[in-house]
This record gives structure tokens, sequence and C-alpha cells, in this order.
């Protein structure tokens, strides 16, 4: 059993000789390859995800790594195996994803620690206690909160060393600054149906449009409202029978599953940007 | 064994005593339900699908069945278990949907005749003679050869008792009328994406947002262009590493399938339209 | 809104004229029929389950169901739609089953109450106390104590109404005589592979074949082990670079999604014992 | 575009640098990687498969790789993307698995030429003669008949370059030599249970007992019938209202498929044998 095991992931401009450059500098430190994915992108990315284990110090294999991330202008990630991701929880009154999030997490199901769970309705506090996870609550109902609100997470971010920010059915529209504050660390979950509908109630209208299929989709938050990277989608298939208010239970259901799915890959960083899309390296 | 075995399907206004009435109505001819399903709706209309094995003959069946279609004004078919459907199919120049029709109404898959598959271009022709269908062929280039070839699409349908009218990727829109005359047995197939994709080449769209589902829906055609009431929907998981070129192809797998378990669905009196929604018995 | 909600199952001998006459007593009390599913089987049994909205109290409706069942000689349960059931869980050392139980029990997506967790082991008496379940520990060592054991669950059974006992990874293999004394209201759980292993560490020889699905069976208990009427089944698609160990993980997580199910439909008066079979009216 | 599009695949035993090396001969002759998968067994065995563009000519690569295989002592195997693979199919009366594999062939979506369709039955000429594929026909009644079918498959092998047989319901175990003669280069497909039954009528034996799920398996040809290394393995969710004969059909649609998938996995070399698993780089 080696004395370390890594999760090394980067993007850089595609060109050839990446992959010999990288597996030299991981034979430099006498480091054995477990599990390793690629990807060349039509954008002319290339991606890249290896998970290494070696003797080595991280400081000798850094030291091996150094030319190699210079010479092709890495964006370059290096992480231990196993290790919870630093997790900011957002919530408002629905709990489904809340719920999931944290019951994964406390099963060892899930790599995140939570050191706060920021909602702005006091719905999920039981559901906090319930899990031992720190809970607070800032109600926003004008300009005015939203600003303290939006300036408070900043702040948790920073105070608490968050990596990753869940908008767990938040329900609130982020500010263009915060978006920008969180590009790339933020994921959100909204429904998703075939075919798509616009306005209130989108249970309602997806009965009696009778469809067939209920789905969610898991995005990175841009300002571009439920319109970032996409992380993961689900579907569900549903009936005639099945009323509104059932479509709504199915609906939260593959909600949660769905957005507990991309936090877990992105704690594992399996979750790589390249644009408007992503690579996941399942 | 009994001599008979039918399809009995309804819809009428829901109130109570129908099924009472309706088994009565079976019980009467010494009747056997080898299968039912029913469902009341929301809309206030009840749907029954029943399949009945009886000795007696058809006559003596309609007979004991006519009070009870009178006193609760149902909408009602009945029909010999197997009885294959007499289908016109519509084509262009994509061959993959025809061809899954083709093949599974060869393999005993699909209770579908298919007297003619019509198109607006020969490509599709080849297709045809390998199944032994008969193949005709219309150019639609203007406002007159369009509504030739619809007058031509009436015409086979008066001349050849045709049931249902299937849009293999037929992918011409059809006029109001047209649309009219053929209501409640027109099915049309097209791709469906989360979230949707407006204008050109969806597939590249698609692509370029990232998205991991990619589906297709089957549904009536209503003058509504892509929104008559949904019959079946599908979908099939994709990943970043595929081509708008490799979509495309997975995209016309799931359109194939879906379509062929549409037509599959209405050959067997599955399909019972309830306004904008249907109730499929599957 | 009816005052009432019922579910009413049968089983009896097919002949004609049951649903004819269920569905008069039905009308004889106002009653309306909100779902409603039957089955022929080739056992020569029928079987229905029927949600029947009333505003006439319960005596009535048995009034009018009374000559039915009689004539039909019908078993048969009446029971209130969202009655939580009287569930005994019995446990050991695992516990992804016993907590996603509990999880769906707490979130309401379970109608069961849990008045005992028993477990031959002391290992899930924390999960118990979490969610808030009385837990009770008798080690089964020997003959002796597997009685003791084996005669406290039949007086939990007597004292506390249960109505069903999940064998939530148990590990026992239960006496005869507790067969027969539980028969038809006690499910186990077991892994299930395409082929099956025979002996011990059975994801061990899963792995060592490559097999590409691993999957889980929720049965009822009968003496013979591990063969009981089938409720449930599912499986997960796994492939070459999974680790048993990983294997054994995602086993769990089929094994409490498949258990789950199988006691939801239970709970829901869903599962009808045919013979060897079940019907599930899902 | 570059002028060459390659396949390589190759298994060694693990130990470092076998990427490094490898990368560095496709960076020697200018080539681009497309596609890369790797897998270290826990049997100690290294599997690798990369897709490479290059200008340079094949000649050029392979004198860029023959150090870095003698050294690894490789087993290694280069091929032209989307060559299709010769292969010969052996058929019995079934035809469902037959069908499909031609169909598919014959709409490009199967990498594979079939000079011969040899049967023991003619039941299958008219497929045959449909798809435009030669047909031969030996009747197998005894050992002398067995002995001279084998001895045929053995010549057609020879004579037709053949790189792949397939099984598709063949339903004649061979004999101990052919089974070693196609080591590694025959598919055999087979029905499988959740649980297994042994004996005659598994369908019979699967409906008795209940079971919610029929699957199918795909594996190589070993001289132990039935239990080659698994390519690939499906199930399809059934209920207690399918008749036996309802399950036969279901079972020969995940036959096929599933047979059809291990065709295409094979024939574009993403099949490699470890043992008694494959690796399959999907």
């Amino acid at each position: 059993m080696a004395a370390h095991h890594w999760i090394l992931s980067f993007a850089c401009d595609d060109r050839p000789g990446i992959v010999h450059a990288i597996s030299g500098a991981i034979v430099s430190c006498g480091g054995n390859i477990t599990e390793s994915q690629q990807f060349a992108s039509s954008t002319g990315r290339f991606f890249m995800r290896l998970q290494v284990q070696a003797d080595a110090p991280r400081i000798d294999f850094e030291r091996q790594l150094g030319p190699v991330v210079d010479h092709f202008d890495m964006q370059w990630q290096l992480d231990d195996v196993g290790r919870p991701l630093r997790t900011l929880v957002l919530g408002s009154t629905a709990k489904h994803c809340v719920s999931d999030l944290l019951f994964r997490q406390r099963e060892g199901q899930l790599e995140i620690d939570v050191p706060l769970l920021l909602a702005n309705h006091e719905t999920l506090q039981p559901i906090a206690a319930f899990y031992g996870i720190p809970f607070e609550h800032r109600s926003v109902t004008d300009e005015a909160s939203k600003r303290a609100m939006e300036a408070r997470i900043l702040e948790v971010v920073e105070s608490e060393d968050i990596e990753l920010v869940v908008l767990a059915r938040y329900m609130q529209i982020l500010s263009q600054d915060l978006c920008e504050a969180l590009a790339g660390k933020a994921i959100n979950i909204h429904h998703s149906f075939l075919p798509g509908f616009k306005g209130a109630n989108p249970y309602r209208q997806a009965h009696d449009r009778g469809v067939k299929l209920i789905g969610a989709t898991a995005h990175f938050v841009t300002s571009d409202l439920d319109e970032g990277p996409i992380i993961e989608q689900d579907v569900v298939r549903v009936d005639h029978s099945q009323t509104t208010r059932q479509l709504q239970q199915i609906g939260q259901d593959v909600e949660s599953r769905t957005l507990t799915r991309a936090v877990r890959w992105f704690a594992q960083h399996r979750v790589l940007a390249d644009g408007d899309r992503t690579v996941i390296f399942r």
C-alpha cells in the first residue's frame, strides 16, 4: 500500500506530448496510475484526471509536475483521494434536496463537510439540527436583505474555506456579482421537462400536457439563470394516472438524486469546465 | 380456448356504475375478462380498456353492449386482438424510423399492415422494395405540389381504409385542413432535449450546451406543430465525449424506438385521447 | 372530497361475475373507484385491488361487501389509504437497509410505524437512537439464545400488533416454526447475481467472474431459505474497473432500494400472494 | 483531417512507465490521441486501448511501437477504425439473434462482414437470402455429423479469414477441441435469470417463481458450457401479468440486444480478455 493516493486533474490547450510529459513526471517519482481518463474537446482544450499512488511526498510530486504544468500552461489541481470538500449549503423551504445531501453525507456516501446550512426561511432548522449541521437563517424580503444575505454568503465562503456552494432549492436569483464571485464552484438544481415549460407551476403544465418523463438538471450557476454548464441530468418515467401533486413528488425525488450525484462528482474532482460545457470523468 | 378474443375500449363522462354496467354486459354473454385497465381523469372523463374472451358471436356481445354505451354516451371501439392496423407510412429522406417500423412489422413484432410508403423523395425506395412494401414518390417543392401530396394522402386514407398515418420523419408541415382530417389517427416523432432548443441544428446546440440526455417524443399530429398530445417519450444518456454526429445517431436510435412503441400501442388500442393528454394502457 | 378513502384488495377463484358483483357493492353505497387493478392468474385465482372514495361509513360498505365476499369465498382486506403499517424491523450489523428504511419513514416516503428495531448485535443502536426508534439487542450465539430471540420476535408481533416483519439484513436463518408463524408477512432481502454464486463471499466471486450486473431480490420469507415468493428485484450495471469492495457498496445500495420498494408496496396492500408467485399492483 | 485513424489495444504485465513509453511512440510519429482508456487489473495485467490519428504511414507507427511492445512484452493489435470484422454466424432455428445482427449490419450499425451463415437447420435460409448473406445448412444428428459440422466451421474460419464466430442461438455444445481452436474469438449468448434456473424450460420456471427481471448474458465460448468470460449482460423488467410465452419473447429481445452489443464492442476492439474476466472499454 503506497503512502499517498492523489487525484490530479488538469486542462490545457491540446497539443502533442501532454500524456507523455505527465506520465513522465509520474514515473519520475515512482508513482502508479490507478485511474486515468482524458478528453480532447472540440473546443481545442485537453482534459485529464488521474489517480496516482506513490510513496514519495507531495512536495516531490509537485516538483516533478512543475515544469510540465508550466510548459503546457495547465490549469491544475492536486488533491488527496477521499478528502471531504468544504461545502456551504443554501436552502429555502423545500427539504428534499437538503435531506438527501445530509443523509448521504452522514452515511459516508458523499465526501463533503458542511460547516453551515444557510437559509432564507426557518423551515430547515430541524433537519439541520437532526444531522448536527450548524444552521443560520436570514430573511430575504427586499433589496437590502438580499444584499445582506449575499454578503453573508461571501463571508462564509471566505471564513470557512468553502470550495463548493450548493443551491439546494434555494429559490433566490443570485446577483450578477455573486454569480461571478462563485463562478465554477456553485451548483444549482432545477426541474426539466420535455418539452420545457415556461411560467408558473410547471408540474401542472406537465400534467396537463401529459408528459411521460419528469426530469432534473444540475448545473453550474452563472448569471444566466438556469442556463449554466450542465453537470448531470436525469429523468423518471411517469404516466397519465399521476396527479400534479404526485408528479411534483417524483420530480423532487429526481431533483435530489441528480443534485447529490453532481455534488459527489464535483467533490471527487470529476467535473471540469469546458466553456459552456462540462467534462465529467465518471 | 374461447372462439373470440376482443379488445373493448371506451371513454365517457365519469359517473357511478360504469364498471358495473360494462361487466354486466360481459357476464351476460358469458365473456371472460383477460385484461382490464381503467382511469378516471381529472378532466372528468372515464377511460377503460378490456380484453374479453367469449364463445358468443360478436353480434351477441354488441347487443349486450348497446344499452350500456347508449346510457353512458360512450365513445367506444371493439376489435379483434391481434388484427393488424391499416397503416400509411409517410417518409422523406431519413431512413431510421422507416427501417425500424418495417423491420418490426416483418418480424411480427408490430401489428400493422402497410399498403403504402409515400414519400416526398426517392431515397426510401430501396428500403420499401427490400421489405416488399409498395412505394410512391411525389416531389413537394411548392404550394401546388404540397396540395397535390396532401390530396394524395387523403385519397390513400380513403381507398386503403387507413386507420393510422405515421409520419416517420416526414419533415413536411401538414396544412391545417389535413391535420383536422387526420385528427386522432396521425402520429409524428421529433427529437426532444432538456432544455429544449429552438432553431436550426438542435443536435449541435445540444452538443455545445453539453446536455447529458438526448430524447424523442411521439405525439398525435395537431395543427400546432410538434405540440400534439404526447403518446410516448424516451431519452438516452450521453456524455461530453460524443460528437454532434454521434449525438445525432443516438437521437435517431431513440426516435426509432419511441415511434415504434407509440405505433405498437396505438395498434393495440392502448392509446386513448383525453383532451390535450393521452391515456396509455400499457 | 369524500369522507373516506379505502383500499380494498381480495383474491378468490376466478369465475364470471366477480367485477360485476364488487362494482355493484361499491355503487350501492355511493362509492367512487379512484384506482383499480385486476389479474386473472394461470393458477386459477383472481386478484383485485381497488381504491374507493365514499361518504358512507365503513360499516355500510362492509355490509354491501358481505354477500359478495361470501359468495365468491374471497380472501379480502379493507384498509384506509395512507394508514401506516405496524412494522417490526430485524437487524444485525449491516446498517444500509435499516438506514434507508428509517430515513424514508421519517421523510414521509414510507407508510410504516416502527415500534421496535430488534437486533442480534448492538451495532445499530445509534441509528435507532438517531431516528427515535426503540432498540433492543439480544445476542444469538447458540440454539438456546436463538430460541429466545425467536420467542421474543413472536411476543413483539403479538404485543405490538405487528403486520409486517422486515428482515433488513438480519443474517439469521429463521426456524421452520417461525417461518410458518410469519408466513405472508415477513420480507427478506438478499443479493442476486447473473449467474448465481453459491458459497462464501459472492461479491468476490462476482468480481472474479467479471459480472456486468449486480442485483438484489426482496421476497417473502419461507422455510426454504432465500427462495420465497419474489416481491421485487433490481440490478445495477457495473464494469471491470470496480473492486470487490466497490461491488459490495453498489450491492448494498441496490439492496436498500429494493427492500424499501417492497416494503412500500406491501404497506399499500399492493402485494398479493399467488402460490409461489406474487401479484404486484404497482 | 489526418490520413490514418487507428485503434491500438494491448495488454501486458503492469509496471511503471507503460503509458509514458506508448505515448512517446505516438509523439514520435506525430500521432494525435483521439480516445484513450486504460485499466490496471487486480490480476496484475495492464490493459489499454487508444485511437490515434496520424499522417505517418502505418509502417512508421509500427517501427516506433516495436521497441515498446518488445520491452513490455505486450499482446497487441493495431487496426483501422471502422474496418468491418470478418464474422462467421452460426445459427439453428431461432431467428431473433440472427435477424438483429443482419439488420444492424445492413443498416451500418455493426462493423462486421458476414461471408457465411452456417446452420444445423434450414429455418434461417430465407432470412439469409433476404439480407443477401450466403447460407449453408448441415444437419447435426449424431457424432459423425457433429464432427463434420465442426470441421466445416474450422475450414470456413481458415478460408474466409474469420476473426469472430458468433453463436446466435446455435444450440449445439461445441467439442473441447473446437472451443480451444476458437478461444477468444467466439461469442455465445444465453438467457439469465435471478435466481438461475437449472433444467428444461427456464422461462416456465421463471414464470412459476414470479421473477421480476429477465436477462441475457453474452460471453466468450470456453469448454465450460455457458461459463466463459462475460462480455455483456442486460435485463428487462417483467411482472406477474406476463405469460411464459411473453416472457420468452421478452427474453429473446434482450438476448438479441445483448449479443449485438457484445459483437459491436468486439468488432471495435473494445473487449480484452483478462483471465476469467473481460475488460470492456466502452
